[in-house]
Formats: C-alpha cells, sequence, structure tokens
C-alpha cells in the first residue's frame, strides 16, 4: 500500500489497518486521519509523533500502560497482539533460559513499581543482550527521564510497524 | 468494587478492568491512573471528563472514531464490544425491521460522510425511537456542533459504564 491509498481509505479502514503502530491505541490513528492527506509517509509518522508530544504527561504514561511486559503474562498466556508477538519474538524473549525468565520477571516488576508503567524497548531495533542490559541499566533513572525514554521507543515500534504496513517513500528520482 | 478498591489496583488491573469506559480507548484510563488516589467515584470521572476536554479536537475525532456504527457491521458480525453490544441490544437496534436497518444504514452512512467520524450517542438513554430521531436530525448539524455533541455522548455513556463497574459514592451520613 503506497501513501495515496492511505490518503483514499475511509477512516474505519483506516483504523483497521494502522490502528495499533501503537500500541492498543487506536485513538491515535483515528486522530491523525484528520491530518489526511499525507504527503509521504514520512508526514504521517510525522502527524503521528506530534499527536503523541502534545499529549499531557498523564496521556504519554497512559501510552506506555498500553503495552505489554517484555517476556510478561501476555507473552505466556498468548494475550498479545500480533505485533507485539512477532517483535517479541524476533528479540528472543520467547526463548529466555529459566534464569534469564526470572531475571527479567524480577525486573520488571522493579520497574513497574518504581516507575508506574512498563519497561519499554523497541524490540526488534535491539537483540537479547542489548534488553537484558538496558533493563538492569534503565531500573535506575528518574521517572521523568524513562517516561520520555519510553515514548522514544513507542516512536521506534511505531516507525517499524509503519514500514511494515505502508511502502517506504519513493526516492528522488535523478 | 468501591472507590477504595479502585484506587488499591495495580495499573494493569485499573486498565483491565475500567479500560473500556471510553470505548477502545484504554489510553483514557490508563493515563487517569497517574490522578489516582480518587476522593470517590465522581472524583474519577471528572479526571476522565478532563482527559477528554485537554484533547486537541483531532484527538476528540479519533475517539468518536474508535465507536462502532449504531446496529452496524460489528452489530451483525458479532465483533462489537460486550459493553456497546449489551447498549446497543438494550436500546433495541439488534431488533429493527427492515425498513428501520435500512434507514439506519442510510443515515449512518450519510452521517459519517458528512463529519467524518461516527453517530454516537447513549443508547441506554434513549429509545428506539428517539435514536432513529436523534440520527436524523444530528445528520443536519455542523461538524463541530456534532463534534461536541458526540463526546458529551461518550461521556454519558462512560458515566454509565463506570456505574455499572464501581459502587457509587454513599451519601452523606447525617
Amino acid at each position: 500500500m503506497d501513501i495515496a491509498a492511505v490518503n483514499a481509505l475511509p477512516y474505519e479502514d483506516f483504523v483497521d489497518i494502522l490502528g495499533n503502530v501503537v500500541e492498543k491505541c487506536p485513538i491515535v490513528a483515528a486522530a491523525v486521519w484528520s491530518r489526511r492527506p499525507f504527503v509521504s509517509l514520512t508526514a504521517l509518522e510525522a502527524r503521528i509523533n506530534d499527536f503523541i508530544d502534545a499529549l499531557p504527561e498523564s496521556g504519554k504514561e497512559g501510552i506506555l500502560r498500553c503495552h505489554p511486559d517484555l517476556a510478561g503474562r501476555d507473552l505466556q498466556s498468548g494475550t498479545l497482539t500480533r505485533e507485539s508477538c512477532e517483535e517479541q519474538a524476533r528479540a528472543g524473549m520467547d526463548a529466555l533460559n529459566s534464569a534469564e525468565a526470572s531475571r527479567v520477571a524480577w525486573l520488571n516488576e522493579e520497574y513497574k513499581k518504581r516507575f508506574g508503567f512498563p519497561f519499554v524497548i523497541c524490540a526488534r531495533m535491539n537483540d537479547k543482550a542489548d534488553i537484558l542490559r538496558q533493563l538492569s541499566e534503565r531500573n535506575q533513572n528518574e521517572r521523568a527521564v524513562e517516561r520520555a525514554r519510553g515514548i522514544e521507543e513507542v516512536k521506534k515500534i511505531c516507525h517499524l510497524r509503519l514500514q511494515g504496513l505502508v511502502l517506504t517513500d519513493a526516492p528522488n528520482k535523478l
């Protein structure tokens, strides 16, 4: 699907197709439909990021709280969204050994206790070792730093999900 | 569940239980969790309404676009949320005769074409005749009027869903 096809979608199809580019937050795509037509995929992504940035801090925390734990109960019970399931599997989160699994579960709980939202990371841009290291390191941050960092990760996840759905902009022809 | 029990919920349970008080917008409950503790159900509802009111107009339209059509394809295909299904059935939307069904389908399409979001009404506060009349009348409004009106209906739906989940505030004891 190219950007012209995206621009031609009625809102219902737009939300059906793009509603999970921000995990479990179809309101984001549904809001951004008001901004069409988009001159490019880059422009669509920019409008999504603008919408997220304009939310109050509680709204940004709300976005983070709509994300599942990495290697958490949704992965184990099979209730992850299709997108999250693929991303977590690709990063090896579905194949932790028991020591790793215990460590991740403990660090996730510590993180949530400390910040009141889950650890969010773009699993497709990190391998298992990176994720485990960052989960440990980011637990030491301040709350405001982690909120901003989590939102940056949300945008990276969104970037890759968009690229999986919409053809990237053709390079300028010479 | 009383408000003290609500205040004691970790965000995951809070979002699981209250995530659909605004249809398909768990971000709203997830954001409002940041505002706890709530002194009463009324205070919780006020924080939800504050969050909605603070959204840009595109965000309000986004909320409306997360709502299903009345007596629309989600009702027919059984893909309504549990809450919407009960509400639409109670208003008789699942038992329209064929003339009514055609009329509603046509008016829904006209409405969406005109406004770019669906007709939203608190079905539990209206009977079938009221709903059909308002669907026809509201089609004549200006877009900004209908956006505001739709959001008022979202808040009424939220009010009733909250009352179904949380014990209403005890009256002051004499």
